[in-house]
């Protein structure tokens, strides 16, 4: 099973954003020394619940500093961004990193966002699909043309081309049965979230993806890979993922409530990593387990 | 005076994109430890001129790596970007940064460019003209409306906001004489290039700088001020800043020249340092002090 670390970069009053920025930055690095598996980066607009306004440049920040711990989204809010762009963007940061990028993508759901960006909400299922093809096109294809109702391009070559063949892993956020369904179709995988609602959620919607899997004449081993790669799944993708899954975060998250207090690491750690972990560790332990848990 | 080094991610036939992302990189991070002031960046998209596709990307990486030299964007784009974007994308360059960045904004020259973002090449001054107003606003006011030709934005509060009070420094690319009317009359300094001709057209760039800051009102010490930041003046903007920045370049230009090939480095330098410096100096020598003297 892998382990991640997820930011918002959230804003409490009275705090200052430069700080929290910094501060936040410096957590992504530790969860590499600290032995996690992937740092998960989010994208919010205008408010103070996230500062994580530009996922291009908090990945690049993070890829800049590490060299081992995965990089992904969680996710990239298609409608706001010219998928041109975005493809560009990610290309670099997948060179930067050395192909460390997982590409989350999402279709957004706050209003004022959609809002804030002049971009009709009701649109965004459509301009998800028509990103979605154009980014993985300019990744993978010398040139390339589109004719679709929001973009329309002609024979264009888009560089650099990502490190990752054919492309970044791409995951889609799914809280909707039809985004299950949509990803499921595209044979990608479904990044979830226990934010949302319990484990119950999780099994359903696990159900509808793998069902609509069979519906598509997806293998069971076409399947069997892509559970490996869903965001709570253990890395053998077996049914008993879930359960397995709640039973290793309890003794983490009551290992890491208890190391905020009692110097409960191992006492050979220098006292700058000891810090470090507390700060982490304080943080993980407030936190539900399917917040922090997803790779 | 101030030297900088000036990168393009010039991709020859027969190298990995991949690989002259790295490289120019790391000379990135080399041209602090050598003493430079500045690293300046561009953006090119769609040709191997230039693998420089995305300024906040890139600025962010360098900002990553390096702690005391300046970053500088010469420039970004405007007519390529959601202004909103570039602003929330800037300022939190500017706070990984801790305060380095120098953004530089140009309308973009290329065709194939605007083709490529499906942006008509005839609205790039107003669409420019626009994107700066809509930055400096979401930079500096708390939240804030703004209603023209291409962006309508209803009572929007973007954050986090740049370090750098009131904002970053904005510099103007001007190659036409309008642009450099439009940067003075908006108090912004010069960024000029000596790729587009000699010494004469700077100095003629110069005179009608100041001519219309004089024909709109500003004091000597302000023109003073502004000619302090142009980008190829001295740091006192004297009259004499230009032939003594050419009598300049001769002895650093042939001192590069000298010690790409032939060890004049000092000898306690370690062979690593030799070896960056080799690259460096070697890239240096072989372009004209123009392109890579701006600060």
């Amino acid at each position: 099973m892998r382990f991640g670390t997820y930011f918002f970069l959230q804003a409490p009053p009275g705090q200052r954003h430069a700080d929290i920025i910094a501060r936040e930055l410096d957590q992504m690095v530790w969860s590499e020394q600290l032995g996690f598996d992937e740092v998960w980066l989010t994208e919010h607009h205008f408010i103070d619940y996230g500062l994580s306004v530009d996922p291009a440049t908090l990945a690049c920040a993070v890829a800049s500093r590490t060299s081992r711990i995965r990089i992904g989204l969680a996710a990239a809010i298609l409608p706001f961004h010219d998928p041109i762009r975005l493809a560009e963007q990610m290309a670099l940061v997948d060179i930067i990193s050395k192909g460390r990028l997982d590409v989350g993508v999402g279709r957004g759901n706050r209003p004022s966002e959609f809002r804030g960006y002049r971009i009709p909400q009701v649109e965004s299922r459509e301009r998800f699909d028509e990103a979605v093809q154009i980014m993985v096109r300019a990744w993978t294809e010398e040139r390339f043309s589109y004719d679709g109702r929001f973009f329309q391009i002609d024979n264009l070559r888009v560089i650099p081309k990502p490190v990752q063949q054919p492309h970044p892993p791409v995951y889609q956020v799914c809280v909707s049965p039809d985004s299950i369904e949509g990803t499921a179709l595209r044979g990608w995988p479904m990044l979830n979230s226990l934010l949302f609602g319990g484990v119950e959620q999780l099994v359903a919607s696990r159900d509808r993806y793998v069902a609509t899997l069979q519906k598509a004449g997806r293998s069971p081993a076409d399947i069997a890979a892509l559970l490996d790669r869903w965001g709570v799944s253990s890395r053998n993708g077996s049914r008993t993922a879930i359960p397995r899954c709640s039973r290793a975060s309890g003794p983490w998250r009551s290992g890491s409530r208890r190391s905020r207090g009692r110097g409960s690491w191992p006492t050979r750690w220098p006292s700058a990593r000891r810090t470090r972990w507390r700060a982490t560790s304080s943080r993980c332990a407030s936190s539900a387990w399917g917040s922090s848990c997803a790779g």
